[in-house]
């Protein structure tokens, strides 16, 4: 089996290293992630500007071949398929693990599902993981990686659905403990209130920082932030046909 | 009537000029747009560095309020929305007219696109509008831009259902004719061949360009690319769940 990781955290980030440190006993690993932080940019490529590459080693890892990319998660998954391991027939990519949930209609901004998505739109089986931190310890990312690989081994290579699929997994805050299990959802609806902060700089003109909190709304049981406010491992499948379908019957006579 | 326009081609290009010299005698309209081109950002937001703002002078027409803004196109809604214009009633949100469609599976990579589905997710009416150009002629806008003007008046107004939408519409390359009418349109599939060119820079190391050609693949006949192809205005709804809803079936026993 050979594995195409990528993340948005940026190749030498905790996340993708413990992921990849878990999967290396499974499959053979190519890694193809950004140099930096991509984070919040979407599906966001890269076309008017060349993308730089430089393989590296990965923390000493042999048996992984690992490139940074100067470009955005999607370029990385676009990149590592059609030109760096053209040669190669990879049969899974995974992205991750994210250092923050990807949660509800959040996921439209994500570097990590984004690049999950791009794998699908090439027909790979793709894994989008994220993890539900509250900083950034190697300890907790341990954890959801053997998660990944036990998942990887055993329901995903029994369940051909799942298999051909973009998948969202979310890994809950567990403090150290365990996650309850894992829970199949739909995405959930994410919305910020007082989002931005308006400064003056020193020569008096205005700008804005992007914040803002999550408002409390109502979820339903089945979504994916419910799954995870529970302790739950959350799973959804994605797709990425935007058509709004019901409009559409309503629109035929135009 | 309040319309808030932004773009991704950026506050300076030809397409939005065009689009609001049309629309500002049947509405009172605000441009808040990017400083700078941003194609293919897809739903990029800005996140860790300030959003500065200027307001310039729009082409010297004093009913136009316009900001230029150092973000994407889906940071301009945003900040238009909740803070620039948060005293103003927004009725309407127009994103283009953008040079080139936007069409089928693309729209996720689309900064035009992306804008259009953030206004939505703030609660906004909103359409993309774009031009399947062969260059960049203020005449062939000027003709999508007074067919949206009157679409606006017009079939927009009178219909619920579009006006409760994100709708993505593609305008036809004319070559100067008219376009055949409207068609009502699902996204069709784009897939493109050899995407990268691999080259060397001038010490050795290798880059690549994105690049590629479109894949000829069947379309269905209600697809956007159909309509587009045929000379017809192409209006596909679009919405922002990702959820593959088929597949969440199936892994109901998980």
């Amino acid at each position: 089996m050979n594995i195409l990781v990528t993340n948005d955290d940026g190749i030498y980030s905790k996340g993708i290293y413990e992921l990849c440190n878990a999967i290396k006993d499974i499959a053979r690993v190519y890694v193809v992630a950004p140099d930096s932080e991509k984070s919040a940019v979407g599906h966001a490529i890269t076309m008017h500007n060349p993308l730089k590459i430089k393989k590296i080693n990965f923390h000493g890892i042999d048996s992984i071949d690992a490139y940074a990319v100067s470009g955005t998660p999607a370029d990385c998954v676009k990149l590592g398929i059609e030109a760096l391991l053209r040669d190669i027939e990879i049969d899974l990519v995974l992205s991750g693990i994210n250092n923050g949930s990807n949660l509800g209609s959040d996921v439209i901004y994500s570097g990590t599902v984004s690049a999950a998505l791009e794998a699908y739109m090439l027909d790979k089986s793709s894994i989008a993981i994220s993890y539900d931190a509250n900083g950034d310890s190697s300890h907790e990312y341990k954890i959801a990686a053997n998660y990944m690989a036990d998942f990887i081994k055993g329901n995903y290579m029994e369940n051909d659905d799942l298999q051909s699929s973009v998948l969202n997994i979310n890994f809950p805050n567990m403090h150290g403990r365990d996650p309850l299990g894992y829970r199949s959802t739909r995405l959930g609806i994410r919305r910020y209130e007082n989002s931005f902060e308006e400064r003056k700089d020193p020569r008096g003109n205005i700008y804005y920082w992007m914040g803002g909190s999550i408002k409390k709304m109502h979820q339903e049981p089945d979504s994916d932030i419910s799954a995870i406010e529970e302790g739950y491992i959350s799973i959804t499948p994605l797709q990425f046909d935007l058509t709004n379908y019901d409009k559409l019957k309503g629109m035929s006579k135009l």
